[in-house]
């Protein structure tokens, strides 16, 4: 097929790098030029403007999306939707908010323009073993989009699917990651219980190994915090500071709008928060409530 | 009554002293000289040893120990065995486990000595506002003591009881100290939230001061809270690093021992170890396996 | 003072009757002829509608609402708008979010008319004991109200303030609220695990009224607890059911927006969801697990 | 080579059917006489007793046992011990607590005996794929019994492996049991609030398939749990009531005593604890707390 990538960022540039190779023709946009030439190494055709690949590509037009969550994905769709036509298609493949996907479906829909969903899942690693990708849209519009979905997936009827309409994809995506984080928070508390253990001289590195293979606990994550751990066992140099990029905290209040328990997912993510406050005030108060009521001496800062 | 107070520490002292103001006849030790001199001037009648202190005393004698629970504990239980007879009874008011005190109230029984085990709540402010005192052992012994508590307490016939047998009164206490630690992190994690909300500029004291009176969640560690949020509105010099003395962990391994789901009382306790656990390796590995599957970005140390 | 209450259920009534004793003149108004009539035989002066209610008071007038949070005090707020003239000012009692309060504000100041949030706590105590109320708004208008609030509060200058701007006492009060979830949690574990603790034979009234003098965790909340356990120490014929109503998931909402890490609010909240979940999902999944990788049997329903 | 195998349940059974086709000789008691039967029946050789089993041996002899932990394993050590000489090895590949181990081991080693522990993962699939093994022991004992490792583990060179001395197999077994309750739970949190969506018909066996290739949550734990979804999509006849078998609370326990914060590991316990109580008194007292301060009303059992 032939398509449009705007976002030749990290994800975007491997998806369009993995869509050259399995010979449909990208052309691709970036406000980076820098992006834009390393991409055309690739066998994408740069395009300087989102005008000029918009033009650049036959009716009916399909353009993937792979740019920031948010303001950058609003701006873009806005950006394309006067440049389309009746029957072209956006696919927004990023980290968007479900509900902004309904928002802009709606918007796309109202010019006869398609607009599908894709929540896509694999990170640096995909361009070489493929993308997981939940998808929600139109079910014919989906059907045709089919070869890119099953070029850039591992392998052509794996990993990825129509999961309901659109909204669906990024929602199911969103849930992902907050599994993502229980998963991640297990593992470091369960190593860390390990690297404590001091009298049995663990390496975190070996037992990492071991559970890779026949363990109920192995997994691709597993596999990477087992290479992490051997090129690093100490964890030297790294700040105990986790970031957070939002479906973590839609998923919790995902979890609050429809009443369900969510706790370890909920967990990991304000463990995320507390990693990044050294300097807790609730942990303040603590300590200085211990004193007033037992006398209980306080650390100073 | 008359009694020995064994430990005049800053709980010990204030309790003796509490007695002493009450009527009762109180001799003291504690192996600090110093202690025993500040005590002497509120009126308890200082002993050099614990042999002293045993001679001291009418039979049947009564000692009330205010320790450290584990070792120390252990430790003057042991060494005052052979010091006493045959209805004499000892009273630990300190948090030992209640396992502890099983373990050393058989061995009391064996030897025809009583033993009472009684948890104490109230910190500092015991001997001006009285204690709170949940009172484990045999009927007719705790009653033969009534004189005691009904002095220890805030009032004759208020705060204090027998709970049920020996070990019961530490256990009681035990779960008490449990709920503090969540009662206590949820005001920490309320008022950290109003500090966050800076566009309101919200006056933490003041905050405090309203829900002291005729609020659902006024409490005495509300005021203390608030006493604090006055002294220091912004938790000056003082380090996010909270310390936990047992009873919480206690408190989780009753929790597991009986099936009981305990959340909040759980995750209290964790935030402690989080607190003092400025360089925690779970953290450190999250952050390292964002870093391989997303290729995010990782803080340096 | 003169003034109009819009709504006279449980709360409004009860407020209403504590300021008419308080020497104000109370107008009110309720969509149930019962509720008018009730109010009546405690001094209110009944209104048949808001229009009436709006025309009974002197101008500038004052119209507390004590209605249900979201759409009850949406429509009432658009009703009183074109009743109401320049200087006039509504005091919003109820447990609103305080977006929807800075939305309403920001409409009512658009028509020069005045907007009070107060987040009210006490609940049917109130009546008796005085509400302690967290208050949002402009510093004059607030001022002007004086007499009313003083006569709400437990005394005249205990238990009420201005917080801050608009929004900010209906924000203080859903922390208020999400703290109270955590103290209520940490009650319920601490007297569950005491409860399991067979062997010592608790009586768990006893143990919250020993509690309640001179202990760490002496509160309200542990005065009701304990006068709940004294009426049905089996908590016999009450559903495992909570109900939460808010206030709370707005708290975690709000933790969520600033990055704090509120474990024991959170937590404290989804233990209410679960115990509504009798049929848990989650929990058939894991069971299906267990049997999938260990073999292990599963409880048929 | 040639050892005996104590316990020829659904583990022990398969194990030893895994080592008798990788062309060890495998002699194996069960209490069972039915066990022993179907043993046979795979090619081990049944012994009608422990003394028969230890007798058929050559020596140096290899025992392993994979009896239930706790009472049963103390039995069968306390059994073997008089049976075996100087030289012999046994080997404990049940999920004992390694404290327990460290005992026993100190026990044997009193007598010239060796004594492994050996934590085995894998389930009821590992006759199949083969087991994770984490070893604990001395190193030269742990060497001698390569060949038996090798024909268990997935590959010869993989899934397993000596991590300390003895204890620590266990040990790090433990572990990955925490960590697998917090992946379960993970995924089971996930998957009820896609279930909960119903707005998007979500199957959650196709996600669960979409996920297995290419994302970053893609597991075996996944794989099962897919699987499960595809047999039994709304859990139909499965009670919402999770068994726990002990390693879960040993490594909370262990978390507690290292003073490390695991909250993920813990509340998934916990949610399992819960999932058992439907009479939960802690939420009684909370339905009935709300009624005392706010007068809501309760839900009657």
């Amino acid at each position: 097929m032939e398509l449009g990538m705007v976002g030749l960022g990290r994800m975007g540039a491997n998806m369009a790098e993995r869509l050259v190779r399995g010979g449909h023709k990208v052309a691709g946009f970036d406000p980076s030029a820098d992006a834009r030439k390393a991409a055309e190494a690739n066998g994408i055709a740069p395009a300087s403007s989102l005008e000029a690949l918009v033009k650049s590509l036959p009716a009916p037009r399909v353009v993937w999306l792979m740019v920031p969550a948010g303001k950058v994905t609003d701006d873009t769709v806005d950006a394309l939707l006067p440049l389309l036509a009746r029957g072209d298609t956006v696919i927004d493949g990023g980290n968007s908010n479900y509900k902004d996907t309904l928002r802009r479906a709606q918007l796309y829909a109202a010019h006869g323009l398609g607009y599908v969903d894709c929540g896509t899942s694999g990170g640096v690693w995909g361009l070489k073993e493929g993308y997981s990708m939940m998808i929600g849209g139109d079910e014919k519009t989906v059907e045709s989009l089919r070869p890119i979905f099953e070029t850039l997936a591992p392998a052509k009827d794996q990993g990825w699917g129509r999961v309901g309409p659109v909204g669906s994809g990024h929602y199911t995506k969103m849930v992902h990651n907050g599994i993502e984080y229980g998963m991640m928070q297990a593992y470091a508390e369960g190593f860390a219980i390990l690297k404590h253990k001091e009298e049995f001289g663990l390496d975190l590195h070996q037992v990492g190994e071991i559970w890779r293979y026949g363990s109920v606990v192995r997994s691709w994550l597993l596999d990477l915090a087992t290479d992490a751990l051997g090129k690093n066992p100490n964890m030297d140099g790294i700040a105990p500071y986790v970031v957070d990029s939002g479906e973590g905290r839609w998923t919790v209040n995902a979890a609050l709008e429809l009443n369900v328990s969510a706790p370890v997912i909920t967990l990991s993510l304000m463990e995320r928060f507390r990693s990044r406050d050294s300097d807790s005030f609730a942990d303040k108060l603590l300590a200085s409530l211990r004193n007033e009521f037992g006398g209980h001496a306080i650390k100073k800062e």
